[in-house]
């Protein structure tokens, strides 16, 4: 019996025959969702428990055999690809543990979709901020192991502050239990922190205790023209000055976004004249003042979004705005924002260039890239949409031909490294930018994470071949 | 020569004689503040510059030297005790090398005294919010270092997410790059989450940039006796809930306290009867609807917090309450709080259990800590304070005899496993609690623990015999 096929059939005696798919069961979990990465792992192994997963690590570290976790698989950088490996997939640990809203905390599995989690919190007056596209898909195990963004980083951070704890096991099946619900914890080196982001390469995240928030009573939402950037940001900081920081959302579409929106998907403009800069940007209100209607009926958060466009339109700060009055007008003016990932599908071969700029330098970015297009491929379509407030920037661009990827690529990575930004800001690296990751990072940051990983996995079986290059 | 001296005369030419000391001029570097830690150092480096710091990493990594940072020396965990090593002091790194308020960061050196940053933050109306008693004499670089938290980790989240990004030295002299200005980056593994609060041992942070927020534009402030610490919990999030998240500061002083703070510190009565559970409260208001007074003079902010506690009084959910009705006023009930330090010089020789609890666990663990208070020693006097908003008790007695040092101690950690809580909140580990890491980490992250400070500094110079146990 060679060495693969007996780790199968202990993977089957730990899991049952049922949870370990090979050949035609396996198939679907080859190739990941964007249908760019294609690999033939072993087997797909289908653990329920934190044991389960533990049982498949020690099996496999005792066989020397690669493991690749997936749990959503909306991933975007080929993080699941697996080639020869065991491919965990997490999504039979499905568990709410508990949510606990005297606590604000809510304990749950690897496996619950980011969307059910948002339900659980809701229906205790609660929210789990955190929010994409793919939320209806995306499990909480890959939300934690790629480090997932989306539009409200601005209002409530990142996700590393909204984690307190993980439960996860690593290379060689122990379970590394982290997993208080304690919001100051100085217990040594921040290895729930190491795990958040680490691909599933350092050790594979089975559950955790996120925190909660309140939910908004009300919000105000606005389509806005700004005459530039620039002023774009102006309005974010005077937004954040009236409402007291509670700006939910601030997202940024040129004005090619919403001719390819009209083209291909049958969308609105959004003023009478067409603008160069529009945005979303949508306040919430926790606080009842804020949201309660006065007297005549105005609901005070969305008079003051409506006062400050007023005062800066009147000044010429802002060249025209539409305040939603009604939740289908809210809905259809997020529905412009949301469309990005299908109206991709429409514009051509794509190359998503996913970066952070300090909020001061993203106008001088995006002239720095748009000089470099027009020198490298004129004739290449952008296709942007931003998280403005956050200064992360989907720079996708339709080159003309594959050969100016490349040059295309080094020409945003050059632009980013000169003006201090990251050339990944929210979608990781997996495979997609390990070159980039070899031609940018720091050489000592570098190091830094080789020594790690060879430190807590020295035989490498974790999701091998991902985040760090060779 | 012995090594040790071609040591010296290698620094002395890399930093200039007068920036290594020795003997008489070393001598008040031996003994940190608490007087608990005297050790012998071997010389003391002070380096005004990255480079500088670089250039004592390489000579005693090469020398095989260790090598102990010390920034302001208000730590509580014995973490700058330096025995036969360089002390090397970041005093000299003072320079704030840039504010930019477009983009509400500051970057700082390592030797930026707390205090300072607070007033270059103000100077453009913003503030760094993290704040504690030794902030006139804390040092950036031993803030990050430490993880230090205080009292408004409630409202703005822990140190980790305030910084966006950091400049290190590593083991071998090398400089390790992170300083970004970006809210998103997932470039690797978060080697800065890492650096922070790793108390120099797995690299020294000469530098880093840090997140302003917008400076509250008023305050209300109030001292309040709730019936109970569950009790107090209920006004905590029925606050939160009146003003949309807006509490700065929600800190516990229990009935000894204010006898404490009566009987040595000229103290007066918070209230005309005595309560058992104090509280001091203050919201800050961010935004100009909620901190501009109304044609009557009244300021929303205080209107909204007089009015949550007036209908929590009238259902007997809260005892007494004292709004602050001037700045004087305020800084009077803040000084009860801040007495706290001073305090203890008072009360005798104390034990300090800095723990943290989930916030719905506070309760059971002080009744659990009393009830074996009773037990193990019940002449010891306590002197508890507590930011209970979130979760952190400084659990502080004195006991009758050392003797009841260890079994309290246990005792206390006992509490904090049972629920869930951490024993090292946000002092760290430093000397003072290796043992307790020993005993209670998870004995996987400890391995892991061990692996990273192998990884990192293979040879074991950076603050050896801190944080982790032998």
């Amino acid at each position: 019996m060679v060495p693969a096929m007996s780790l199968l059939e202990d993977l089957r005696a730990d899991l049952g025959p049922a949870h370990v798919l090979t050949g035609e069961e396996a198939a679907p979990y080859a190739t990941d969702w964007t249908k760019a990465y294609r690999g033939a792992p072993l087997a797909v192994a289908r653990p329920a428990s934190t044991e389960g997963v533990s049982a498949v690590l020690r099996r496999a570290h005792a066989a020397g055999t690669p493991v690749v976790p997936v749990a959503g698989n909306t991933g975007l950088a080929g993080g699941t690809m697996a080639e020869g490996a065991v491919m965990l997939s997490l999504a039979r640990m499905g568990r709410i543990r508990e949510v606990r809203p005297a606590a604000r905390v809510a304990v749950v599995e690897a496996g619950v979709v980011l969307a059910r989690l948002h339900e659980a919190a809701e229906a205790e007056g609660l929210v789990f901020p955190l929010t994409f596209g793919a939320k209806g898909s995306a499990m909480i195990g890959g939300v934690l192991s790629t480090n997932a963004g989306g539009s409200n980083v601005l209002r409530y951070g990142g996700l590393r502050g909204m984690c307190l704890g993980v439960e996860a096991v690593m290379a060689d099946g122990r379970v590394l239990d982290l997993m208080g619900a304690v919001h100051k914890d100085n217990t040594g080196y921040a290895l729930k922190d190491l795990l958040i982001g680490a691909e599933g390469t350092l050790g594979i995240i089975t559950a955790a205790t996120l925190k909660l928030f309140p939910k908004p009573r009300a919000y105000a939402t606005a389509t806005v023209a700004a005459p530039s950037v620039k002023g774009a940001l102006t309005l974010l900081h005077r937004l954040q000055d009236a409402t007291g920081g509670a700006v939910e959302c601030f997202e940024y579409m040129p004005r090619h976004y919403v001719e390819q929106h009209i083209a291909h998907m049958d969308g609105a403009e959004p003023f009478e004249a067409p603008h160069e800069v529009n945005l979303l940007v949508e306040v919430g209100a926790t606080a009842p003042r804020d949201a309660e209607p006065d007297e005549g009926g105005a609901v005070p958060v969305q008079e003051t979004l409506a006062a400050t466009l007023a005062a800066m339109i009147e000044r010429g700060e802002v060249l025209d705005a539409v305040v939603a009055s009604s939740e289908t007008q809210r809905r259809a003016m997020w529905a412009r924002r949301e469309a990005a990932g299908e109206l991709m599908l429409h514009v051509g071969r794509l190359l998503n260039l996913d970066v952070a700029l300090p909020l001061d330098r993203v106008e001088d970015f995006l002239e720095r890239a748009e000089e470099g297009r027009r020198r490298i491929d004129p004739g290449a379509k952008l296709s942007i949409v931003s998280h403005l407030g956050d200064g992360n920037v989907h720079w996708t661009v339709c080159p003309t031909d594959p050969a100016r990827d490349v040059p295309l690529t080094e020409m945003v990575e050059d632009a980013v490294a000169a003006l201090g930004g990251s050339f990944s800001a929210e979608h990781g690296i997996g495979l997609a930018k390990r070159g980039t990751m070899a031609r940018r990072k720091d050489p000592v940051a570098l190091d830094a994470m080789r020594a790690i990983k060879a430190a807590l996995d020295p035989k490498g079986i974790l999701n091998p071949g991902k985040v760090l290059p060779d």
